[in-house]
């Protein structure tokens, strides 16, 4: 098993806690995709933490109604000649057919997941744009965030049960801010709005609640948005593509510490 | 307004705190499908919160890489004799031509987000299993779940960011668990790996980390688990669809209190 197909990535992570810097080992849960195929087509692509593929292969197609039951499925293989160990091919048992069209044709993006729209997993990273060099934040800026998110969020109040986004300028001024029930909507929300304004997006900050996936910094990049921060921790995939879209990918934001994952250097004095 | 397009929903919850029990108004975060058209053609439906649906429709196309950015976008209107107000056609600026096509075929679920693989918002219930109307457990076992699912959470300890799903059996027991970026993989796990072994899955109580959104229940239900728990609310589609499939969904799960959506009868002395 590479590191890739390992639950869980080491990671050179820089640690700000009380005004203090240091890089540290890190440990991030892996994020990656993998793709289930029907006499050879692709049906789904997942973004998901490897391990036990087979039983998620069978699940998805179980839970999602491509197949009635448990026993329509003789088993879910790899596919030979995939060294990456990330396609899959169903087989069925005896007497069961499925036309992969029919799903492969009707499968919407439900909910804006990140890799929604590509057609293989080597398609994974969409166009993203080079964002800015700066803006250039203190320490300080990073550790409000999340009150500020949480001052913005008039529903969760309500609710207790949603998930919110925000963009400010590097000011602290607010954008745009939105809740939804899904992480990757509240920031398409506030994209979609400001977008139509300020484009590419440029010198802002996005802040969401919760953790940080691929999706989530996939969007910031074809938006041009420099730095993303989550309150809880970014996976291994969100971290990687920070680091090669030049995008500053910051997490775990509790009081005065955070970790910063890639871009550090718009985190200054 | 109709309330289907309010972000809130009020719900009659029944609250337990410290054995107690009682109804109370409460108000739910409101999760429903909307639906994007380019020529007529639905490229996208996503399950999300009510509000600035235009600011999601344009924010996901340029995020996603639909359009190059929002000035090819003239509008994103709604579909006229759409009372529902939940289908949207994008209006592209003069010149810009997309093929709906080419995004309606290579859109792939990628995260198994429930309504994945719908033609259409009118098709999001997909066939479920009628549960057993047991098991009945009580409020203490309720509320053992959290710790219970956080014993079996390995991975969480290292990362501290990832999602747990679990299932048990009526007396405690551990059928199965798994931890994944995406909390519906973990669900698809869980059940790929017992369903195999007892099918429909029937007596056993599903726990999932995070909040109750529509796939979750969605996936209990169709593989007939009665009883599915979360460690934070559900929102409203999520308890519409417990109530709809007899699903006992519960959620809020804190110390000794928990709220009851649906299928209150299975929670006993």
């Amino acid at each position: 098993m590479t590191e890739a197909h390992s639950p869980t990535t080491a990671w050179r992570t820089t640690r700000y806690v009380g005004g203090e810097r240091v890089d540290v080992e890190d440990v991030l849960t892996t994020e990656g995709p993998v793709e289930y195929r029907i006499d050879g087509v692709p049906i789904a692509v997942l973004m998901r933490t490897p391990g036990r593929d087979e039983s998620l292969g069978a699940g998805f197609l179980i839970t999602e109604g491509i197949v009635l039951g448990p026993d329509e499925i003789d088993s879910v293989v790899i596919v030979e000649g995939s060294t990456a160990g990330d396609r899959y091919d169903v087989v069925f048992a005896p007497g069961v057919h499925v036309d992969p069209e029919q799903f492969r044709r009707n499968v919407y993006a439900s909910s804006s997941c990140g890799v929604c729209g590509k057609a293989s997993i080597d398609a994974v990273l969409v166009a993203s744009r080079t964002p800015p060099d700066g803006p250039i934040v203190s320490p300080g800026f990073i550790a409000e965030l999340p009150d500020r998110l949480r001052a913005v969020q008039d529903q969760f109040d309500l609710t207790g049960s949603l998930h919110g986004a925000a963009l400010f300028d590097p000011s602290g001024e607010l954008l745009a801010s939105a809740e939804d029930v899904g992480r990757h909507n509240a920031v398409d929300k506030v994209v979609g709005e400001i977008a139509s304004i300020q484009w590419p997006i440029g010198e802002a900050v996005l802040v969401v609640s919760g953790r940080i996936g691929f999706e989530i910094v996939q969007k910031a990049a074809v938006a041009g948005i420099p730095i993303v921060c989550g309150i809880s921790g970014a996976s291994s995939l969100a971290a990687s593509l920070g680091e090669e879209t030049g995008v500053t990918v910051v997490g775990f934001l509790r009081g005065d510490s955070f970790s910063v994952y890639s871009g550090g250097h718009r985190i200054g004095g």
